[in-house]
């Protein structure tokens, strides 16, 4: 993995009422933080077992982690992906040489035709988030973002990360509370996919309602993982949600003050420190990861021109 | 200052046809390399001389720099920039408590005014270029890249910079004289602003001719210095040309692939590389510096739209 850097801006400090360390795995191989896991999924599987290759569903950044990693080890890999996801997207996974099978998301179910997929093949299929391995992986991320942030003499108070189904999230925190223990960890989530926040709230999983639309293709999933809850439920403190449109304004922010191309789906834990911190987080030292930078040009010419 | 990070991308490889390392000075604190020489020149000014503060001349990258060193150690600052200067340099500028003088660049004289100001003051004029402490400022910024490399396990046999007055690649040069000295280090400019190149072949100083237009305003200088020249024409080893559309093309691709905003003057050295590299650069470890990522975000997305 490359090691990500640490980005900061007194303008986002201002801004944010806080002080605020952006950890950009948007920098990250592949442009987001998925290779992590993806690549300390693929490691366990057994070399006997490899021939026969991998097979997952993504709408594109797991779906480039798994191809990455998969080429790294000289696996052949599909990928199942919505019809509409980005091209950016499409374009990593076929030139790491990953095989791409399209679904229409609103009559197809992804699951089942990968399932069927890898059935045929005798492939793995590697999950997005729900599987101890990924989770494991991504959590790398918290633990460097914690030792950069002690080589830097700072101390998160708060952490806010991006969540989907969660694996990401809950890597950081399993890291997090061997490392830096007094840090209160938060998810954050576009406006209608709110499962998170809900689901901490109430105790239990909670889905999102069907038929709700984001910008943030990268963190769009029905519910909590069961693995990924189980460990969020112990170590979250609460989740916060932001509008596409506090995304973009993120977008924004993160290319005028940190010079970083970044996905909508990837900046929500920016959005959530523009936006009007908690009264709890406000003053303190507020780590967040910026989760990934893959976006289609014209729609990024888009956000930036339109405030 | 900020450690930037060292990225790279296989596509850019393959279009370079070489092995390219980009040291990403655009997520630099103030959005370049420049604060580094500023930092270092302002540290000089003895403590007795610092109330009457600093004043500079610059399009913006030196001028934000110089803002901030002088921030930090308490002394007001002065920048005489030009009326078209992008709008985000005077921002950052006035940020950092700054004060601005614009002037009409095609009719009067930055130096003239700036040292007139500076009289009046009783301030110290910061050179942008042509001075040692700025040269060994700049020069951080190479000594930190070979590091880097080190740590990787690389070697870098060639060296692409962009060059305006040619702070930086003078520094770079001595820094690696003394850490990499195998590589071969090259100027980069933008059509019409090739006076690195030809002085670097003539062995003497020579001027631009004026009258040309360039979207590379962060390099647009009349000649190399003398201080800088002296420095290069020992350790350089030519000079490459880029259209301004090539630098365009390499916003997009710094874009794309290293999910980084860079500014037209600050993507030169990607420029050459992706434009075709000399044959003896060819299959080599290339090492290259983007410089700044301070662009307005109309022209930026002006850019990432026009293919």
């Amino acid at each position: 993995m490359r090691r990500t850097p640490v980005l900061r801006h007194d303008a986002i400090d201002a801004l944010a009422g806080a002080r605020v360390f952006v950890k950009a795995e948007s920098l990250q191989e592949t442009g987001s933080f998925k290779i992590r896991g993806a690549t300390n999924r693929l490691l366990q599987i057994p070399a006997a077992q490899r021939a026969a290759g991998v097979v997952a569903f993504s709408s594109g950044n797991h779906a480039q982690g798994v191809a990455r990693a998969a080429r790294l080890l000289g696996m052949p890999a599909l990928i199942v992906m919505p019809a509409d996801a980005p091209a950016v997207k499409a374009d990593g996974v076929r030139a790491d040489g990953g095989e791409i099978v399209f679904y229409d998301p609103d009559t197809e179910n992804r699951e089942e035709i990968a399932a069927r997929i890898a059935a045929e093949r005798g492939a793995i299929l590697v999950p997005s988030y729900d599987d101890f391995d990924i989770i494991a992986g991504q959590g790398s991320s918290g633990l460097e973002f914690a030792a950069q942030m002690a080589e830097a003499g700072e101390t998160m108070d708060t952490l806010l990360c991006g969540a989907g189904g969660g694996g990401l999230i809950s890597g950081v925190a399993l890291a997090l509370e061997g490392v830096s223990p007094q840090t209160r960890i938060w998810t954050v989530e576009p406006e209608g996919y709110d499962d998170w926040a809900r689901s901490l709230a109430s105790g239990r999983i909670e889905a999102n309602a069907p038929g709700r639309r984001s910008v943030c293709d990268a963190i769009l999933t029905p519910k909590p993982g069961v693995l990924t809850f189980t460990i969020g439920k112990r170590l979250l403190s609460g989740g916060l949600v932001v509008s596409d449109e506090e995304a973009k304004n993120a977008m924004r922010v993160a290319f005028r003050y940190l010079k970083t191309v970044v996905e909508p789906g990837g900046c929500v834990a920016l959005a959530a420190a523009l936006r009007g911190l908690p009264e709890s987080m406000r003053g303190g030292t507020v780590g967040l990861l910026v989760t990934g930078g893959n976006v289609d040009a014209d729609f990024y010419a888009d956000v930036l021109t339109t405030a």
